[in-house]
């Protein structure tokens, strides 16, 4: 016997909240969505991370966004292997069968997949270098990144220069794929990269012409 | 120079909308969260579907869910091999670092990625079986699953029934990570499964004593 | 010998219900929460009514909510005379030590202690003008906002008018604390009036802008 | 103009959902409890911290528990010295108002009073010593209390003790009322003592005949 549990009383209580106001006023919409498919404009790649604000910072409708998250935003180079990838399994789906107009990366501050790497780079954190660590190999896609910041001496600039490097990580990796590429040639498909202070809820984005995070 | 583009005016609208409104109502809370860190009660695995609701269904706060979305919810099996294993990154994130106390796979009605799998499975998708796809590879996962249903006449009974099948199958592959398993048995983790109808609403719940999902 | 009572067995049978469900269900979350500490988002501030749906009305999980409850939703003002004050205790634990971001002071209809401060004021309830009267003297508290609604002849209207002052009365009290002030001026910390008609499941919130209680 | 905010958006959602499901319900016999008046059987005065279930443990309805929350469910002793009481208040509108046939005085553990009592009883925190602290001057009423077991020498099981000569402290200074001591009397009256354990879930009550605290 499988060693699930029922859901706790005050997740239903909630659940039967939503269904009689959210629900019930969208049922209508709901249900095209439902019935015709979803036609998701964006996709979003964000982190796991449960302060990012992923659908409410853009007061996102149900069908607007596809959505992947993950730890620390990022997206591998193309690796057409045969094995798993999941990241690149989301991105294909989203690109060449939803074929949505924009993909935007979500960096955030305070990110902890970030921190992580930091502290494993910069040899305060041996068991992430433990090949059975999952969140040390994931991060590993950051260390080229970590190599470009680590001169900065003052720790929070460091860690937030590397939460953007993440994002242009993920920008540089998603270009790896053809489909994408191709995307982007034709004029298909932007690359948005974003940043979030979580603490001050403000927004950058990163401006390809001058290669800066400029606020919004 | 990196081909990134300017984020449209109409999401830059929507940020300020949210920056004035929710931000502004929650600053000091947010304030909190970034400078205390995240403490989460809960790790959802949901699908990336732009129809899925996952804070919205439950009326979560930012804070209390960590979220990892990917292409049919699907958790794969432990493999400690040295490569990178997002989902499993996030696992390990929320299992071992955050220690959320219950984990809920979401999975869904009418999902693109289970049709998917449904399609390559029966033969009627031969690109999926090509190695370089990465939603063939990534539905490989399902396809134990696949062998259970396929005898289901009614395809739309078929479809329903390998959706569950994809909840089920993250929660037995979550139950291989030895630290999953541990903190279950420890009584420190509760593992839910649950499946959304998008088009009607309704929620359901796997029920491990009689092997069955059952409507909340 | 103390003259306390066994629990009557009505009472242990229905804690045995809560042990079986709610706590099971949640015992991995309430275990964190006791071994890690609190960490509420919100101070409520209630009447102890027993028909005031302090947690339910906004589905709060254990956590959630710091509650203090007493006659009529009060606050006194700051007097740091080295003398008992309850309500001001559970302020500054909440303030200082929790660091909650939101205070909210819940009022609600058919308040009895606001019943009982109309009578005493309007001089038909002589015995709460005894010194010795533990309610008349708590009720003190809102003898100025009763001088602001006396004259409104309605008195369902004037009673409901002076349940709104008893709320105001704590926000304004509230801000006579040098902490409460200083953090809400930082912008720590949110304060929020609440009206709830228990009999209609209304609820008011108090507008600054327009000095007015709108419905929600 | 002052300075309150509107609550958060996510509250107000969850209000709505309380008002579809929970208010609707029961719409019937909250109206009832509103224009008839509220009869509940017992009060409760327990602690305002978040972690204790007042209502839920018990699985009480609305309208059943009059309830006190203060820090350390501690009731001072009986004062009719012309000045505010908050809590006496509460009691004496509970007993003589309201006619209770049950007053449960709620301890529990790791409550946050109590460590704070023990660290200013013990010199290590002399803040709480300022005339000017409110939690300090609140938590006086236990000195006596700490006196008796400041000799055991493990300090989880001294703060145990301590929580426990909280509850215990509140039932002598209870029967100090001559009302309450007077209902007693006549039989009109229960007192209770107890003592909930958190993370365990479990429940203990004060029995008078062993004078010792017995797992229910």
């Amino acid at each position: 016997m499988r060693k699930t549990r029922p859901l706790p009383g005050s997740l239903i209580q909630r659940y039967h909240g939503w269904k009689a106001t959210t629900f019930a006023e969208n049922a209508a919409w709901y249900r095209r969505l439902g019935t015709e498919g979803q036609r998701p404009r964006v996709m979003v790649i964000s982190c796991c991370d449960s302060r990012v604000h992923v659908t409410s910072i853009f007061g996102a409708e149900q069908g607007e966004f596809f959505i992947h998250r993950n730890i620390a935003n990022l997206v591998p180079p193309y690796e057409p292997d045969g094995l798993r990838h999941g990241t690149s399994a989301a991105i294909e789906y989203a690109v060449t069968s939803l074929k949505v107009a924009q993909i935007i990366i979500l960096g955030h501050s305070q990110c902890g997949g970030v921190q992580g790497c930091e502290a494993m780079c910069s040899g305060h954190a041996p068991e992430l270098e433990d090949p059975a660590s999952f969140v040390g190999r994931w991060m590993d896609l950051l260390r080229p990144g970590w190599e470009e910041v680590r001169g900065i001496a003052d720790e929070r600039e460091r860690l937030e220069a590397l939460e953007k490097r993440a994002v242009l990580t993920s920008i540089d990796n998603l270009m790896t794929f053809p489909f994408v590429a191709a995307a982007v040639d034709r004029g298909d498909l932007a690359l948005h990269g974003l940043w979030n202070d979580i603490v001050e809820g403000t927004l950058e984005y990163y401006d390809a012409a001058t290669d800066r995070f400029i606020s919004i």
